[in-house]
């Protein structure tokens, strides 16, 4: 079985829709992203960090799920990472109301002995040191490197970023950021320069208007399904990037058209994941629910032109 | 050969984008459309009206392009519809600068007689009572009728247009349209509920984001071709829609796999559209480009997932 190294915040998020609010539940980057690599046939570890007023019931969720968690630290008398947010009506914007380091503000990730060979590297979103620390530890060069980041990174460590950027071969980011990092407004030219930083696959994220593959002239879309009824968006790119990551661990395909399956099994998970509050419809999917999704997939992008018309 | 006979505004527009502007140029819906569906192996005709001041050359351009203009009105000492307006840097909003209605205030639509038994009739934005009197000319039971509509005319003839909405087998509209149209955000939900008021098929068009087409519970969708450049909007929407209509009338299969042909053809010929100011693109476009481009179509959306994983 192939490996998948996380690394990304585990935390306690508290979340406003329209639909209602949550207390303290289970979120962060690293949780969403391995609950969503658990439908695929692999070995993962999360590198994270928590306190100690995290709960036993979600470590043990997780280890549930085949997850190692041997590089998740947890700090005696350390407060877990802590964020709160209120999502506008439309559910594709939102305001952070808190957010709160604690035990994240002096981490070190340790990647743990087991995982320094492992095949795919996926680096949730975190401090660029943090992200390059990882990749230092590796024993083994990683066969994929998938780099997600935020435009926060581009605001107050872009150096670090770039530096990172330049050791990873996909990154993943929402289309706002790839205007940011390019100053391009076209996703086309975006991806273009965003090539010449270093990633030889650019993911661009669009929300609930799909997902961009790019590698050099090569592109791909995977739409959003249509859903009824959008509950709540938070880790949605995470459960993307996660099921993305996934798949490419364990059919250890690295080709163009193999990430083309990649993106639109992250698309399938991450349309289950709005569906409930926070991380509760990943905790429960099921394996027949996801394969009849695809199926949906299928039916909504598949068409049959006989181009000689 | 099978006949489509379109209704739609023949008119000067003036547009502003951030890359220039033109003085009056030749513009309107029924010309879009017509360009479009020009693409096809079909009979078509233009119903509408212009002002003595419309230039020959123009219609000798449509008249080039196979276009019957025997249901053109030429109204002597009347000019011709007009409208202005300047995109916004995004060239996802517009602004409406001038709008004058000349011979299009008081226009009669009137069916060739020729026409009176097309296979499919493509009802142009226009006044929802002019799209009707269009419907009470024909002769023969159309097999299908495609309706394209706008926000004015739900907030100015609401009544008139869900009279003609019930007449019609498609109807097309903007996402924001459909939302205001079905009081639901969810476009999923507001297909359903526009189902009820008379389309079977409903096709909702997010400009840069592509298109969707909802039949009860089916649901297709089609991506806009990433470009490097978008030079100029106008008659984007026409032109898919001209490209779906004249895709259906030339294949005469309003199966809903064959819709999803329509919708991918509407797509690529838009897709042209934007390239350069108002009609230019449209007007010089080659079969081998639009062949060319629907293998781009096909790469671009085209995925091969083994089911059983």
């Amino acid at each position: 079985m192939n490996k998948l190294l996380i690394v990304g915040t585990v935390a306690f998020d508290a979340i406003e829709t329209p639909f209602g609010k949550t207390d303290k539940i289970l979120g962060g980057a690293g949780t969403y992203i391995g609950l969503s690599a658990s439908h695929f046939n692999l070995k993962s570890a999360i590198v994270s960090v928590v306190g100690d007023d995290f709960p036993q019931e979600y470590l043990d969720l997780l280890k549930a799920k085949n997850i190692d968690l041997s590089g998740l630290e947890v700090v005696q008398g350390g407060k877990t990472f802590f964020w709160s947010g209120r999502y506008h009506n439309d559910l594709n914007s939102r305001d952070t109301l808190d957010t709160q380091l604690n035990v994240l503000a002096d981490f070190q990730p340790k990647v743990p002995a087991d995982f320094k060979n492992a095949e795919v590297v996926m680096l949730g979103n975190l401090h660029p040191l943090v992200q390059s620390s990882v990749l230092d530890q590796m024993e083994v060069k990683p066969k994929l490197v998938v780099l997600d980041t935020m435009n926060f990174w581009m605001d107050c460590a872009l150096p670090e970023l770039l530096d990172v950027m330049k050791r990873v071969d996909v990154i993943t980011i929402n289309d706002e950021e790839a205007r940011q990092l390019s100053g391009e407004y076209s996703l086309v030219k975006a991806a273009a320069k965003i090539h010449t930083m270093g990633p030889k696959y650019v993911v661009i994220k669009k929300g609930e208007h799909g997902a961009l593959l790019f590698n050099n002239s090569q592109v791909f879309f995977a739409p959003a399904l249509p859903l009824e009824e959008v509950f709540d968006p938070t880790g949605a790119g995470d459960t993307f990037a996660g099921g993305f990551a996934g798949f490419i661990t364990q059919s250890e395909n690295i080709s163009f058209d193999n990430m083309k399956n990649a993106i639109i099994y992250g698309s399938n998970l991450a349309s289950f994941c709005v569906e409930k509050f926070g991380t509760e419809r990943m905790e429960k999917l099921q394996k027949e629910e996801v394969s009849a999704r695809l199926q949906q997939f299928k039916a909504l992008t598949q068409f049959d032109i006989a181009l000689e018309n």
